[in-house]
């Protein structure tokens, strides 16, 4: 039987306190489903990018639904999700550094690692890491197509790296890691299609050819060759997911409950979630986040710990005391800041999960 | 003898590997001393907001330098203060609900708190709380002379809250809250003489008149009646701090240590800290963080853990490998994603402390 949202309100304020990150698991379980089903019917295979949730509990959840791996962003997110016994892991970024070498080259003698390179000092460094741990590392070559982050700009480019492996004797070829612009999957296909051709000449094969990004799922299986994506939002999904068209107000599995603390003036209220709980990352929206309980209520400014409400626009005010949900702008940054993930079903609370690859310095 | 920069750089990569939130211990303690000097001749007392740092460490740096106390936004950090033996808190927000009750009664039984409340609501969880505890409850109210955030409008509602308090058994009145705007002191100070006033015939006195604000050292001492002043952001200071004219770039203490990991394009880069570093909070700037290796460099755009560099205007490029330091533009909110803080002095790693008062979730 489903409690009802005013019972979970209840438990949360007695167990709990707000500000407070809420996970419905129900949810949850959908977009893993979801994503899964959009991969399995583009034929590509889906490795989530683990940013998102920082979990490895919900990593798991996600390998027993079909994943052949994971994402992760930090090599102590790697560090964590090896611990919990996933072994499938791409890094994607160049890690560097003596610390991280050195790091890199302990977890690499564990268990074989992917890692990504858009440059040769990159390459150098993974060489060192692999030597030491005596396992070759598997190198995808990070290419951009036009999202300007990491990755070279020219197929060109793509090939020098690919052969620099190559010749190394501690690194692998093992593929291509592309990230393509909402508007940029034909270039990428040109990108990728000279990439090919020129890796024949090397005699070399790409093993994976990997695709990024939640808003990307629209155009998943576009790209010839594609092999996997790896996207990190879906699990949770935010107010960017809902702007872009990929999700609407009920796939928001995540959702910070929130007093309010304040109704100092006649149309304006104080939230107790702040920057510090909801982040100040607009991804580019008006405003900050989504209220369910009052769509009307703008969330126009933060404090670090209060969120300043108007609202002007709402019928049905709230109250001092009362508890309302906001569904962040930028989910990953919002949980990247708490501890624990209160999990519910069915409006019950199940249990507190620790965030438990956050806070990793590298 | 003082280390090179270079050397730092060397230790830190070494050690920690990059991004990496490093303190300057000698910038720290000149701070500590300048805020508690500003205090002092303008004859107010200093309770320093510990929501900057959330060290206990360095809370008790500022208590041996003379502050009278420390501030917190968030019960979980006074708990965390309380155990570190710091006594003397005032928690400067509304505190609600059934779990925060009860914690805030457990912790008055232990120590006696001043709290902070703007409604009626707010003032009867405290008068619960304050019974559990057998004992009562310091309140100040908080009053809004501007800023729009938390804090009664008027006079009359600041003393309509004084009588409340004044009637109920479980709470004594302790004062008044204000966080006056830049340009609002003489407002401040008009209503400050209103409830004064007001507060003579309740046959009340406010032994604590609190102003609050790093930018509003600028005016301290101005409110006639003032007995303390609560910042923050002093301790380390930050890009907002050097826009606002309080600080200079030797007086920021708090950088993040990054790695250029990718120069995929002539004019661009990446740095391995992001929005989840640095954090996404431009405090009204234009771009994110000073670079003091590369000030005509601009941080223009965050993925989670990159930051897009352009150095269109840069002579002296950066090359992949090289170590940056980046003021950000709001140090509160990058220190509380972090767990720990590297210290350093003259250039030497001294420790490595945890920001333990963060991830609290009340």
């Amino acid at each position: 039987m489903m409690n009802t949202i005013e019972e979970l309100k209840a438990s949360i304020i007695e167990q709990f306190g707000t500000p407070c990150g809420v996970i419905d698991l129900d949810v949850v379980e959908r977009n893993i489903k979801r994503a899964q089903e959009l991969c399995d019917t583009a034929g590509v295979a889906n490795r989530p990018h683990i940013k998102t949730h920082k979990s490895t509990l919900l990593a798991r959840m996600q390998m027993d639904a079909g994943a052949i791996g994971i994402t992760c962003q930090k090599l102590g997110e790697a560090e964590v999700m090896a611990d919990a016994g996933i072994t499938d892991i791409i890094i994607a970024t160049n890690i560097l550094g003596a610390a991280k070498s050195g790091k890199l080259s302990a977890l690499q003698k564990r268990l074989p690692l992917k890692v990504c390179a858009d440059n040769p000092v990159t390459l150098q460094a993974y060489a060192k890491a692999a030597k030491a741990a005596q396992r070759p590392l598997d190198v995808l070559v990070e290419c951009d197509t036009g999202q300007k982050r990491a990755g070279v700009e020219t197929p060109e480019q793509a090939l020098k790296l690919a052969e620099i492996i190559k010749q190394d004797p501690d690194l692998d070829f093992a593929g291509w890691l592309f990230y393509p612009p909402l508007n940029g999957w034909q270039h990428t296909q040109e990108f990728y299609n000279k990439v090919s051709a020129g890796l024949a000449d090397l005699d070399l094969e790409a093993g994976i050819v990997s695709t990024g990004g939640t808003p990307n799922f629209t155009h998943i299986g576009k790209l010839e060759g594609a092999t996997e994506h790896r996207a990190g939002t879906c699990i949770f999904n935010d107010r960017m997911m809902i702007d872009v068209g990929f999700a609407s107000v009920s796939d928001c599995a995540y959702q910070v409950f929130t007093s309010v603390v304040s109704r100092a003036g006649e149309t304006r209220g104080i939230l107790d979630a702040g920057s510090k709980t909801l982040t100040a990352d607009t991804g580019g929206l008006a405003g900050y986040g989504y209220i369910l309980e009052h769509p009307a209520a703008r969330i126009h400014k933060f404090a670090e710990e209060h969120g300043f409400l108007d609202l002007q626009d709402c019928n049905d005010k709230p109250a001092v005391g009362d508890i309302v949900r906001v569904i962040p702008n930028h989910v990953c940054v919002s949980v990247n800041m708490l501890d624990q993930l209160v999990t519910v079903r069915n409006n019950e609370i199940v249990d507190a999960i620790p965030v438990s690859a956050r806070g990793m310095l590298v």
